[in-house]
């Protein structure tokens, strides 16, 4: 079933905010087997968002709009959507009172422009916001559904997860399956030119996305009756490119490995220079993490590595801060305090700044201990100052990943 | 003038990438004082591509489409809109000659779905990429510029920054000025209220976006002319607002007084706990930091605790980890290592698990000695897991810039 994404608010067409709204959608609508066809952005404007559902309804059997439900003059989302359903507003003692209760709980003064979000679309079915002021509707017009959420990302998901995910599950017919496959180490035109020499079941639609430092394959299926076909392609492309899979899973392989660490009691702490904490910050994203993670370094100066890390200063003088050497000290030191199972120390050149010929910005040491086995990585970076970071925390768990999920 | 911008690619609508291109698309185009009308993303769909170019030309002067330029038979961007606008595709030995050389230099096989790259657009004006391997062009067509940008975020970028910025500063006539004021503490709502009794110039245009732990109010004028008004705005607002004010700036608040402190030489160490290296990893994100910033200390255990930064065992067991006593003593176990003018500790329950009715999810310590100074602030933090962790390490920074730049 095809469905459009509108996000409405000029402050995302400014660029004061990032659209993670259509983000989060665009997942779980997919999750769902939903054909997500299109998202848009438009502004607070009745002509414009007038004429931007005129232009989706028309290809689209669902349309989410997030945004436009606030108290101020700007948010006229509800209202043109009336507009344009020939729908009437009114006034919902129910949704008032939640209203009155949020202020109170916020310590915060109700304020007259306040009561607009009490009016209700007639027809819709109310999705009361625990977490905000404005609700969100589900309005069926004509076999087509269109489902408001408040612009908030908190709030948006809150009712996505309590209200929409629901219903939009139960009017799904002929869910779609996909799987993916990520790679490091290879281009996406050389993955793609290598998927042509295999097999490809025209049931199965491929797919090659790259981002920074890796390229995903993404199978996808329409009917269960593909399953067979789907099940030989994966085989294929496990055997076809096994040195390059650092996950079989479509969640960010830092997720994979922590959750997998947690479940193991497999302990880990981090030294990190360049990165300077990105690395120990995804880890603690995880909850359940205290049981395996004591904490990490981030001695970023040479005098810190020394002091707390206890890398010899004949170490750093002859060859650096970011060298192997270097490296395999702090994790010596870093194991010596925390005695973790797995520890990661990262040295390397961020840059803009601090290159050389021999060692340009962009060159990193990863070194990493798995209990008895010690890996040290060497690798130049393109891009700029927080892709180098970005890349490198990235390689951490990618290593993880193929040593101990990938591997067994 | 009006500008839309299209992103190609059901990677995006299937929720595998986040859409930064159309933020910093938006950003730089707004900077500009151009009026972006539309974000728009859709498939690499040939009857969907023209639909959208023929919906937004109607309305847009100016209409950037970044990806579809990649190699694979599913990129279509560069022959829809050929299409569109009956123009030819013809090969260019130039472009096909950097493609050549970029694949040298990233040791990495040349394959013949690439030469497809080296087709160039009859007429425009081609932007060569020394980023990748796909170039972007610039179409000038019936008073509309078509402005085509490759999908990877730093290519797109390479891009827009070295062709298109000065491209479309040199068509852009009547710039506007906007200015931005962050608040924190204060609703939305609260903000409007208050900004309707405070006198409302009609010439400037007064909008309020609120995000995750603030409020930024944004004033944006047209004209020259309009200059004093907005300048007796700003005046008015500084005034009614005081208590609340963070920031002066557009530019994130921790950009700010990172760059404040690296260009007052200032240092700066932390000691985090439920933030996990949070906090470090932003201030690590500025280059030239290594002046003042010599590291951090993620202990995020209570061993680490004792053993890193001497908190007491007592303090522990009497206090809990998360309590005004332990803060205090990370922060001077923290200033005995590390002797920066600015100390950070940080504690608190990011949850889900973990809270009790006195110590719920969400309480944060945080704990900043600024010289001589020590401000200890206590807050429950609503929102999840990352939610309380992104709030706090928000709150170091307004505390920091509260106390540096907006009170001097």
């Amino acid at each position: 079933m095809k469905v459009s994404i509108i996000n409405v608010g000029h402050e995302v067409l400014q660029g004061d905010v990032l659209n993670t709204n259509a983000h989060f959608l665009s997942v779980e609508l997919s999750n769902l087997g939903y054909d997500v066809i299109t998202q848009s952005v438009c502004k607070d404007d009745q002509q414009d968002l007038v004429d931007l559902l005129e232009f989706v309804s028309k290809k689209s059997e669902i349309i989410i709009l997030t945004g436009g439900l606030g108290p101020t003059k700007d948010d006229l989302t509800k209202e043109v959507l009336c507009d344009f359903l020939k729908r009437k507003l009114k006034p919902s003692p129910k949704v008032l009172k939640n209203i009155e209760e949020k202020f109170k709980s916020f310590n915060k003064e109700m304020t007259e422009n306040n009561k607009k979000q009490a009016l209700i679309i007639d027809g819709a079915k109310v999705l009361m916001n625990e977490k905000g002021t404005a609700p969100g509707f589900i309005v069926k017009d004509q076999n087509k559904s269109y489902i408001l959420l408040p612009g908030p990302p908190r709030e948006m998901k809150y009712l996505y997860e309590k209200y929409v995910m629901t219903y939009l599950s139960s009017i799904q017919h002929g869910n779609i399956e996909s799987c993916v496959i990520k790679l490091s180490g290879i281009g996406e035109s050389a993955v793609e030119s290598k998927l042509n020499d295999i097999y490809r079941p025209s049931e199965v639609y491929v797919g090659t996305y790259a981002s920074l430092g890796e390229v995903k394959i993404k199978l996808t299926i329409t009917d269960e009756k593909m399953r067979e076909a789907l099940d030989l392609l994966k085989e294929k492309i496990y055997e076809g490119f096994s040195n390059y899979i650092v996950s079989h899973s479509n969640q960010e392989t830092y997720h994979q490995v922590c959750e997998h660490l947690i479940d193991k009691s497999i302990s880990i702490s981090t030294a990190e220079s360049c990165t300077g904490g990105l690395l120990s910050s995804k880890i603690v994203e995880h909850s359940g993490i205290s049981s395996i993670y004591p904490g990490s370094f981030i001695t970023y100066s040479n005098d810190l590595k020394m002091r707390i890390l206890k890398v010899n200063e004949n170490s750093l003088i002859q060859n650096g801060a970011v060298s192997e050497v270097v490296v395999k000290e702090m994790i010596e030191g870093l194991y010596q305090i925390t005695k973790t199972d797995i520890c990661v120390a990262i040295s390397g050149i961020a840059g803009p700044n601090g290159g050389t010929e021999e060692k340009p910005v962009g060159l990193v040491y990863i070194g990493i201990k798995i209990f008895d086995d010690l890996i040290i990585d060497r690798k130049i970076y393109r891009g700029n100052r927080n892709e180098v970071r970005e890349q490198s925390v990235k390689k951490v768990f990618d290593i993880i990943s193929q040593k101990l999920i990938i591997d067994n």
